[in-house]
């Protein structure tokens, strides 16, 4: 082990506006040693989520920046390679906060088990990971969807967007998914079974179409992708409706952020609630969302779908992409078999 | 009784943008005589709230909008003049919604008996009326301040602004007050005595100057105009703050309503909840707010400043006036005495 490198992908400088692969940087380092209560972990998936671009910000969000040279931060699944923690062996599946690279040394504290019985491994960052608990408890918790209620989801195909989507259909919900060209809204339509779909970019009134698909308003309204979309949602919205601020990703590119018709109107009108979530808030009850989760999975009720590209050294571009809405599905990178 | 003629200010035509006096009309009508279960009231104090500009427009509002040639509508303490309603006699003193007219057939449960001797019967559409109990019920069933918490409050110096910002005072919370000019920023200060006050008018960076206000940021913003204002307390929101949306009075004016930066960005990073509001969504409980409010004016921890034009025929002046800011707290038109 100690010959083979480390190979991870830093932080070179912050982007203006949308990233560049100059913003990054392939680097090599020694693989360490686990100290008392660490354990080694080669890193197998790397998810890709769109929260990142924040962290590459200097500015204010949910966590502190990851700084000019630090590894980029992301979670992923991985295998114990060598274990100073009782709780971890060669061999076992794991899950954490391990970054861009090829392996991480990490507190055992910090990683989760994973049983590969259940499911397929790279779930634990996906349908089974905090994408999936994100749509959980926001879904759950913020929008509280009624059996019959209007549900609507951005970024439908995505993998939050995709959860929500199934799981308000399992609720009773009505749901109208947005997504952007049509192969991911015949996979919404077809495959996650809403009710109706959007392509986002194909309508030229985006409100109009909304209007047509939504006859009794909206009731809630899931949003992960914020702009314009979020302001045809807004002008559907019924009493009482709420609305999951989940996600922003039309912003994160803006340098000076997005503008556009206030839609503080509407919220009076119809007191409206609007929440902000990130699924930390109930770190708590993860237990909870993840066995909701795989028994939906196991009983074929919660479809997913995964867009994996191999190789450490492509994750810069695949995330440019994904940011542009390039992806179909949960991103992931592929590290090691 | 017969003889004398109703005067009402009726809706001619829809403004677009801010309303012209064109847009109102007076006329005179019969005075009607009470059916059963019907009261006579006589006008003596209307109240004139920003709403009604919501009112005046065909757009979906909280109500249905004003028809043209429709009295204006509008809260208003009057006396009564004839009664076929078991519960009221002449000489009553009620609340009700008569609307823009000296005179006003209403159903005797549609009507309030107010007590002459426990306030002054003006603060039955003020202080303990509708924008009493708006503050009330906004501030402590959304806001819901905790001691020591940063309360902003924008148009500090009206009719429910006020209110707002020396309950929250009450409630031991840090408040600073957002008014125009000198004078209301002095009355909100040194009288209703909130800890900081800003002049949106006068200063040129107002985030700079709400930041220096602020310095542990903002935990509840009562809003009672939106615009600009917003967008700059939006910026200093803490974690798990708490945005009351009451009143958007710097919307109200503007044809295709206010654009301006997102504020979403803020409510997700800080998990902030926006939450639209109307009195009447507590409707059940209004006499439990007016007994608390009642009792705070009684005690001289609660102060009220009305702004009083006399002569119904002043009211679409006054009605301008106001959604320019140009009055100096509760607008009211005496219309009799």
């Amino acid at each position: 082990m100690t010959e083979k490198k480390n190979r991870q992908i830093t932080l070179a400088s912050r982007p203006v506006g949308e990233p560049t692969p100059e913003n990054f940087k392939l680097v090599e380092t020694a693989i360490g040693a686990p100290e008392r209560g660490q354990v080694l972990v080669q890193s197998l998936y790397l998810s890709l989520d769109p929260y990142m671009r924040g962290r590459m910000s200097a500015a204010k969000s949910y966590a502190a920046s990851t700084e000019i040279g630090d590894v980029m931060t992301g979670g992923v699944v991985g295998r114990v390679v060598e274990s100073k923690h009782a709780g971890f062996k060669p061999g076992d599946i794991v899950n954490g906060t391990i970054g861009w690279q090829e392996y991480g040394l990490l507190e055992g504290s910090e990683l989760r088990k994973i049983d590969p019985s259940l499911a397929p491994i790279s779930t634990a960052v996906g349908v089974l990971g905090m994408p999936g608990l994100t749509a959980y408890f926001g879904l759950f918790e913020i929008g509280k969807p009624r059996p019959g209620e209007t549900v609507v989801v951005s970024a439908a195909s995505g993998a939050v967007g995709a959860v929500v989507s199934q799981l308000a259909k399992i609720a009773g919900a009505r749901v109208v998914g947005i997504a952007g060209g049509p192969d991911k809204c015949a996979y919404v339509k077809d495959e996650l079974g809403v009710d109706a779909v959007i392509d986002y970019k194909a309508e030229k009134d985006l409100a109009a179409a909304l209007a047509k698909a939504c006859p009794d308003g909206v009731d809630v309204y899931f949003d992960n992708v914020g702009g314009p979309v979020t302001d045809a949602v807004a002008t559907l919205f019924n009493l009482r409706a709420r609305m999951v601020v989940c996600g922003l990703i039309s912003h994160y590119n803006m340098p000076n952020g997005y503008s556009g018709p206030s839609i503080l109107r509407s919220v009076l009108t119809n007191r409206v609630t609007i929440q902000g979530m990130i699924v930390f808030d109930w770190h708590s009850r993860w237990p909870e969302g993840l066995a909701r989760l795989g028994q939906f999975v196991r009983d074929g009720k919660l479809k997913y779908k995964e867009d994996i590209v191999a190789g450490l050294e492509n994750a810069p571009a695949t995330f440019i992409g994904m940011l542009n809405g390039k992806n179909f599905g949960k991103t992931l990178i592929k590290i090691a078999e």
